[in-house]
């Protein structure tokens, strides 16, 4: 895989449209994920300002203009159904989750949908330095949690970083670190190596989101700024109105991973 | 220098404060400095936009709440009056540049500032590699220049990237290329390297902002992009009103330069 194929990104989309529902970890390898926020008009400047105040769990990629589902990470794409998995939240609780999100977005006429970079965008190369990517190898989604440490607020938002775990051996820590560090616009290096007690997590086997992974004797638990992080924030400030998608259910774009290498 | 003192950065901001005029760049080694605009807070949206569609020349770096002349980024600072001087734009026209923006500043109730990287903040491991930084060796302003190159609009704000010239020695670009690609938030890695006339800049001893250097046999043109973006898309947008720093009279911060390494 010199340039990824970008059909393969096109594809994984029209599966999704097509009711597959699957966490996205290990699809069309070598294309950006995203995950994904709506907000009525009237929430997008506390998001827009929420991500820039904490650009580690919530590097913004993209903004769509308001009432519009098209963006330009992936022209052809339909934000409202080519995701494989929705949630819908009505003042911070989570009401609905949909497979196609078209009718709920009809709903508000002025939504403004944010892109915010994913870690699934480094797993690539954390693969290609052989690396093992746990949940990839498992078949399962990534865990998540939500931590002891509070974002920046912005506004009327607010709330906790969540983040994601990958068991890394101890003496390839270091490098995980290295390569993921120069992806800084999809949450780059690490934010906690180790020691998830002081993160506030009881047990790694009991993630917030997504599934448990197994640990093996001599791996370390490495945790990155997870793109949850907006859910969390949902569910502490209560905004009448958003969808996003689940968590581990990315959207897909056709933009190659290399794009955000520094 | 194993880590700067604090007091430098708070005793050149007094400076300004007291009345000094003169580019920053050289002053405070190893703080980050910042191009500054403030905006009526209904354009606020429309640049806050911009900064996330054009994060090269516009990587903002903290954002005031409206009304507010503070930032997180240098707490006991003013921001009315600690950069050496401002300029006064109205519909797009720059009308006045003053020393003390105190009294325009109070125009507006309502004005939300950004600060902006700015490429003096790779300036210091530039030279600390041995890479002479030819304004700072001249002691004048960083030359400038408007390019042919369009910003992606957000809103009622368009226009061209304004970019940096910083002659480097043909066997040491790649090694400046490689130095500032470190420093994301800070505009990052050039834009251009060379080839002056494809960028639409016609002679580089004029440039449109700051003074020209002297370019030695052997040295290459390097061009990063500019925090004076915003400027250019203030006189191409004409909002009613808007305050910034004059071209390469950044305001200094608390934040030491290694925290936007990568």
């Amino acid at each position: 895989m010199l340039r990824p194929d970008p059909a393969t990104a096109a594809a994984a989309r029209l599966q999704c449209r097509g009711g597959l529902i699957a966490p996205t970890a290990g699809m069309a390898p070598g294309f950006t994920q995203c995950n994904m926020i709506s907000l009525p008009r009237d929430w997008a400047w506390d998001f827009l300002l929420y991500g820039q105040r904490n650009p580690k769990p919530c590097p913004v990629l993209d903004v769509t203009d308001p009432g519009s589902h098209r963006t330009a990470l992936a022209p052809d794409a339909d934000l409202r159904r080519d995701l494989p998995l929705y949630r819908v939240w009505r003042d911070g609780v989570l009401t609905e989750e949909l497979a196609d999100a078209t009718q709920v977005w009809a709903e508000h006429a002025d939504l403004v949908t944010f892109l915010i970079g994913c870690s699934f965008t480094f797993e690539t190369p954390l693969m290609q330095a052989g690396i093992e990517v746990r949940h990839v190898a498992q078949g399962c989604n990534v865990p998540m949690y939500l931590t002891n440490r509070d974002c920046r607020p912005a506004g009327r938002l607010h709330g906790q970083m969540v983040v994601s775990m990958r068991p890394v051996p101890a003496d390839r820590v270091a490098e995980a670190a290295t390569i993921t560090a120069r992806f800084p616009a999809v949450h780059g290096a690490p934010v906690h190596i180790g020691s998830p007690e002081t993160l506030g997590i009881a047990d790694l086997s009991k993630p917030d989101f997504g599934d448990p992974v197994q640990i093996r004797d001599g791996e370390v638990p490495v945790f990155w700024a997870c793109g949850v992080t907006p859910q969390a924030a949902v569910m502490a400030s209560k905004p009448p109105f958003a969808i996003t998608h689940a968590p581990g259910h990315m959207f897909i774009t056709d933009v190659p991973d290399s794009q955000w290498q520094v």
